[in-house]
């Protein structure tokens, strides 16, 4: 089953805003075995918009389209619609409704200019949104299916989830299997676990497939295979899969598809204990990735971000002699943030960081790009020199997954 | 002139990464007064590409191609150029010796997989990518060009800044303009401001356009004009910018198209003052959107996430009392943990969250959405109770985004 994703909006041409819905659609078509063959942006021109159908409805079954359903002038795929699919708008009072108690519950005034969202083509099979204003619409031509969803992110996924996977799963199923096994590896760079695996790879029959995913320091390595016998398909996948644990060894951190976060949170939540962070260089970010995930306060109690000298000192005791004779970034000190962070915050587990994120701060003897990183369990400590490279914002996206991976390695076998 | 972007990679179409390059792009050209009328991201199969290839050329003046141009088997870009424009593959040694020296730099091992990244069409003009490995190749078809960069965005970026911008702006620079204004707006929704607008909106004319681009909790308001008359349209713009300033009054809180971090980091520095921040529900993510930004240590000190309210009590010295008799989610708790932190921390200025960001943990009284907020400048507070919804990222977002707008209230007029 092949499918087209269609963004619409000038404000992802012109880089307002970045399109996170296409990768998030396209994830959850490919755990269910479709392909999403192509992602099309278009800008809020009719012309455009037109001209994007025709060609997706050649190549496709199915066109997913977000985008440009908001109740304000700039927002044309209603129009769109109506001239590319024929149909009359009609007032639909379930839609009314729907709208009336959204708003309702969020406590907010109703305006007509947001009721027009209950006027959809009389041609359309409605799916109602019942997180936002404007409800999704579904067309058929010959065959084929376009849907026409909010572009919000929230709006989006909700329909997804509750309406739109449920109706064409239902409709187009066709028995086709695609499997993935991924290893998340680390110390390796991208070339460097290509090398190592060439062999390997080149053993691999056609209708399977490796794909290296660099992600801030370590590799995601995804395996995967198609075919329409499932039972053959998952039996080869799980001898490659071998082939590739035996190769890599405990480099694979490992075979769960989830961020490192996640797994770290999972193992404390095993052990019943708990973790505080004391960040310099990676200035609240690894406190920030972990509380992103709902329930991390069953094992996380708190960070000091400590960016000042001063800080590191008052609020968790690190030694001017330290501060003074090594400087802010050294072993010294990360090793004394972990040790005060843990005191400060009682828990088990700490992770330190202290580096120059750059691009400036750097020094011959420390350039920028220099990271302390360490990790604390009890009375164990693993404190370690990182060299990364320029830029800013990788450096702390790196330091915040190499600290975490540090507390991963301290945790196992406990 | 039109633009087409055109991504390469099947980890984008299976949602294993998003694609942050185009919106990149998009944002640069534009501000050359390009237009991007067109994203496609595709497969990594030859036929997509060649596709993609074809139809971008019948619409586009220059097409920008990014992604499959690692060493490894699943990049095939470079075998699609070959067999699209021709030529033959040729070993560079300026090529090869970048690549030495870059490796070099990063005292990594340099393997013959990467190597091969020397070998180029005879057909290309060749731009030297100074910090990766894949050079960036550039071809003619019927005085239209194509460019293809490497995938990974620290590498796009520092071609198309070095490289790629400036050679284009020689050679196809038409004399068109565009003039955008921002407006960013607090205290509206994106539909309660489109009403408030909706007569302005109606009386520009047709080369004025107006954008509503909602962001947690603010609005960026966009008047984008064009003309091939730069000063007319400057003229114009500026009229119309005027008329928005009369209707929106004090709920324009900047003009300049600045995240509200990079703004409050500004007033600081202005100021010569410094802030901390206590955070529990946001979890550390105002400390991190504010130490994103280089040259932060300037005026932030550090940060207390207190997600437990153990260390809400031992670090911040909020009062038991308070905790019991109002709860960690009260007026009371946010008052004194600002308080708290900028002692500790030793700062004029501080901001503080303490909320439920859900999706569980809600109550009656305090629903998933309910959040304390405060600021607070030398002997001034503002503390106020916000009701978001239930979608955690969000809260988190939304609540750091008021919090810093609450500060640059609080830092008006001083």
């Amino acid at each position: 089953m092949k499918i087209e994703i269609i963004t619409i909006g000038d404000e992802i041409l012109i880089g307002q805003i970045v399109d996170t819905n296409s990768a998030w659609m396209g994830k959850e078509l490919n755990l269910l075995g479709w392909d999403v063959v192509r992602i099309t942006t278009v800008s809020d021109k009719e012309k455009d918009i037109k001209e994007s159908f025709d060609a997706a409805f050649k190549r496709a079954d199915i066109i997913l389209v977000t985008g440009g359903t908001g109740p304000t002038k700039d927002d044309v795929t209603k129009t769109v619609l109506i001239d590319y699919f024929g149909g009359t708008l009609i007032f639909r009072e379930d839609i009314k409704k729907n709208i009336e108690e959204i708003f309702a519950n969020r406590n907010i005034k109703l305006n007509d200019l947001t009721l027009s969202q209950a006027y959809v083509p009389d041609n359309a099979l409605v799916l109602m949104n019942k997180v936002g204003t404007a409800p999704c619409t579904c067309f058929e031509k010959n065959g084929k299916v376009l849907i026409s969803m909010a572009g919000v992110p929230s709006e989006m996924k909700w329909l997804m989830t509750n309406e739109v996977l449920p109706m064409l799963e239902k409709r187009f199923n066709d028995g086709s299997a695609v499997v993935h096994s991924t290893f998340l590896v680390k110390n390796y760079s991208e070339s460097a676990l290509a090398e190592k695996l060439e062999c390997f790879e080149k053993s691999l029959p056609d209708n399977f497939k490796l794909a290296y995913l660099p992600q801030a320091g370590v590799v995601r390595l995804r395996l995967t295979g198609r075919n329409t016998n499932k039972e053959k398909l998952e039996v080869l996948s799980e001898e490659f899969s071998s082939e590739i644990r035996l190769i890599l060894g405990s480099d694979i951190y490992s075979e769960k598809d989830l961020p490192i976060e996640i797994l770290v949170g999972n193992r404390l939540k095993e052990l019943g204990i708990f973790l505080s962070t004391a960040e310099s260089c990676t200035g609240g970010n690894i406190a920030h990735v972990i509380t992103e995930i709902a329930g991390s306060s069953e094992y996380f109690k708190g960070s000091v971000v400590s960016y000042s000298n001063e800080v590191k000192h008052d609020v968790l005791g690190v030694s001017c002699e330290s501060l003074e004779n090594y400087g802010a970034v050294s072993e010294p000190v990360v090793r004394e943030m972990l040790k005060g962070v843990s005191e400060v915050c009682k828990t088990e587990c700490a992770v330190a960081t202290s580096g120059i994120a750059g691009p400036g701060g750097g020094t011959t003897d420390k350039p920028v790009g220099t990271i302390w990183i360490g990790a604390k369990f009890k009375d164990e400590y693993i404190v370690r020199l990182f060299q990364f490279g320029t830029i800013r914002e990788y450096n702390i996206r790196k330091a915040t997954n190499m600290a975490l991976l540090m507390l991963l390695e301290l945790l196992e076998n406990k």
